[in-house]
């Protein structure tokens, strides 16, 4: 049974890949640069985007939200002055844990690539399968809270190996936790060395300023 | 290919059904009670197992953790006086985001069921997958920390359903959170309004000994 579910799995994988392919293709022709933000359930990927998408300057973003059910996350960003679009995961047996190409390409018709520079999609909050999927993305960043302790890049070594940045969210709450930066930094390193941090609190402000602007800053970076 | 999709899913939580089930008759003919303990990465089951296992009284406990990689879990729990054994995920592809019954059978031949009551497997950090797939457990329960947010019993009901009981964790944090623990119980009760609760913080020990005693009550349960 093992050996079945090995070769089910890389056969969707390689699925996976030719349809982000077609994906990639149909941003490139829109002129649109996508970042796929993950993170573990709660860590703050909507509070972040809340922040950062208040004022976007000359950016015209808009953002695809991933959620096994509901439209929390889209309803929490709907009074920003970007386009949302939600997929639920959940019609697929008990939800999907993650996005995947085909999935977000089944959204595209509902995406409006012609009035947007930069997509922000907003995966399903899990450290494991969403960083095996790609979808087409420019960028790969993950949202970490401190809350959730130090060895998480030791335990979820792929999420953290496979972005470029990640966002250390929470940090309002260090002083009451025994949370030891040093060594989350350590662990990130071992992991993934070239990794680009952020420290951040979405509810104090701290570090916002700069997450807006490395954010939008995607809008324009080279491929 | 997402009829595909579907029908491989539902192929494989079946076969998932009858190895739990042999799983499930292992476990009744050693007189073993199982907890599948469940949550999202860094909400705190290990701090929790820490707490609560110090002290087993005349409970014989063992514990299964399930991790993508790595024995970091394991390592924290063996300087207790009790049976730990370590599942790793990784093999199938970029590592499997649950604990399926075929992975807790594999294991079995190293958990020494002859001297224990209870086994507590402790799962993969998830919300999403580990609720689908049984492992052949007498009880589901799962752990939410209040820096989650109160959203998550409605963006991952499935996990919040199949528990009987959430053990509310690192309430000690509530005074710097905006986290309306009333909103919480209310989004719980949405989705499974026969959950227990339990409030409780690993790290200042409020609700401890009442986590314990239910945990170590489950070795005596009636089935």
């Amino acid at each position: 049974m093992h050996q079945t579910t090995i070769r089910v799995a890389e056969g969707a994988l390689d699925a996976n890949e030719t349809i982000a392919g077609s994906n990639r293709g149909d941003f490139d022709r829109a002129g649109v640069r996508v970042l796929n933000l993950m993170s573990a359930p709660g860590a703050g990927k909507t509070a972040l985007l809340e922040a950062a998408l208040r004022e976007t300057g000359d950016v015209r973003a808009g953002v695809l939200e991933g959620d096994v059910r509901g439209r929390l996350d889209a309803d929490r960003l709907s009074h920003l002055h970007v386009p949302v679009t939600q997929i639920n995961t959940d019609p697929a047996f008990g939800g999907e844990c993650h996005l995947d190409a085909n999935m977000v390409r089944s959204a595209l018709p509902q995406i409006p690539l012609g009035e947007i520079d930069l997509l922000i999609v907003e995966n399903v909050g899990n450290l494991v399968c969403p960083a095996e999927f790609t979808v087409g993305e420019d960028a790969r960043w993950m949202v970490s809270s401190v809350t959730e302790g130090e060895d998480k890049p030791l335990k979820y070594p792929l999420m953290f190996r496979t972005c470029s940045l990640v966002a250390i969210n929470k940090i309002d709450l260090l002083p009451h936790l025994d949370f030891d930066l040093d060594l989350f930094l350590a662990n990130l390193a071992q992991v993934n060395p070239d990794a680009e941090t952020l420290q951040l609190s979405a509810r104090t402000g701290e570090g916002v300023e700069a997450w807006r602007e490395r954010l939008l800053g995607l809008a324009s970076a080279g491929r």
